[in-house]
């Protein structure tokens, strides 16, 4: 059956994301390295965020209370609370980071906002998704945004239901294969990866995707050829 | 037009919520008590959370980060790292409360699950309310969850559009006049408020409503008389 609708991941898909996590997980490791390296407080912090995934979820404000839980636990609570003051302040200013459109977004969307149905599937805090969408200025090409709380293939299977239509009419666009591309093809929904040049370790995998319904593509502005 | 979906409040509407908070805030101002009292803390904190509200959005997490932020400041950074450290595993055991249901509500629910169409519609953390739904064994009745950013009435202007009706046929019951009931009526909806012992300060409001579609009740059971 032809696609109908066209999901379109957010976070260093549609904008900037990553980057601007690793940015501030440098300036927390900067913090305390008078008691630890870089690099270890970096592994201890990611240890600690996936043990807290279960509780807290996707996003910047778990993602806060992650680091403030590692600059504890790193330091065998020695550190000074500037640390815990300042690891706030930068968690904040994640939040208020501004939205930086990737290439090509804009052009594709509003080349296939009349033809398809659009929405966007992102994992992350409610607000905050909700937040960057409206800055990014994105919003009216859009039916719909989802936010999910994870991306396995019963999240995808519950939205297409909702969506009211066949797998086969759902094409998923994205960076993560782990996120949205092999869920997606195992329900037999189509998907396009377009690999970002960096990538949160936890969304990491390792095969290599072959499938009918699978396409990698360079940038955006590429997607058009295929629908 | 007669009412096709019921939505309800969740958080101290179907299951105890703020009693939860109120003990996590207890626990935490008694932390902090040999630096400042109890009731001063408690202020504070309530205006760090007004404060981070637009930033953090409702639920759990901005409530630890908030609790953070307030015991720093009131204590002029003279804490303890233990009271960072404690105040995180209060809030790790406030999302890990069982759930207790309110009187009436598997009765209530299981009466209307098949004349109307039942949603939740709830602020909060989008993965704590989807597992506090889980935990509660109410998933089944329910034809979806909507995890809200905001309750105001533009919300659920594009709630009420989103499940395709008319927003004479929507019933919204909660025990927030401010979020539940109030938007519901000024869209044309009907509302049945079923006030709960305690409520947070910011969801209080003085109104006395008087509306022909809004009825009081005192507590679940009653709401069949009138649906």
């Amino acid at each position: 059956m032809p696609v109908k609708v066209i999901a379109f991941d957010a976070d260093d898909t549609l904008w900037v994301n990553e980057p601007y996590f690793q940015e501030t997980e440098n300036k927390f490791c900067a913090l305390l390295e008078d008691y630890i390296p870089h690099h270890t407080v970096s592994q201890e912090l990611f240890k600690t965020e996936i043990a807290n995934l279960s509780l807290y979820g996707y996003g910047v404000k778990g993602f806060m209370l992650s680091m403030i839980e590692t600059a504890l636990t790193v330091s065998s609570k020695t550190i000074s609370l500037d640390v815990i003051e300042k690891t706030i302040a930068y968690g904040k200013e994640l939040l208020e980071k501004p939205i930086e459109l990737l290439d090509g977004v804009e052009h594709v969307l509003s080349s296939l906002t009349n033809k398809y149905r659009l929405v966007v599937a992102t994992k992350g805090d409610l607000l905050d998704q909700e937040r960057k969408l409206k800055k990014s200025g994105l919003e009216h090409y859009f039916h719909h945004i989802e936010i999910m709380s994870e991306k396995h293939t019963s999240d995808y299977s519950k939205l297409i239901k909702h969506l009211d239509i066949d797998p086969s009419e759902f094409l998923m666009i994205g960076n993560s294969l782990k996120s949205d591309i092999l869920p997606v093809l195992q329900l037999g929904g189509h998907a396009i990866h377009i690999p970002y040049h960096t990538t949160w370790a936890h969304e990491k995998v390792e095969n290599k995707v072959e499938h009918a319904n699978f396409k990698q593509v360079a940038g955006m502005a590429e997607i058009l050829a295929f629908v």
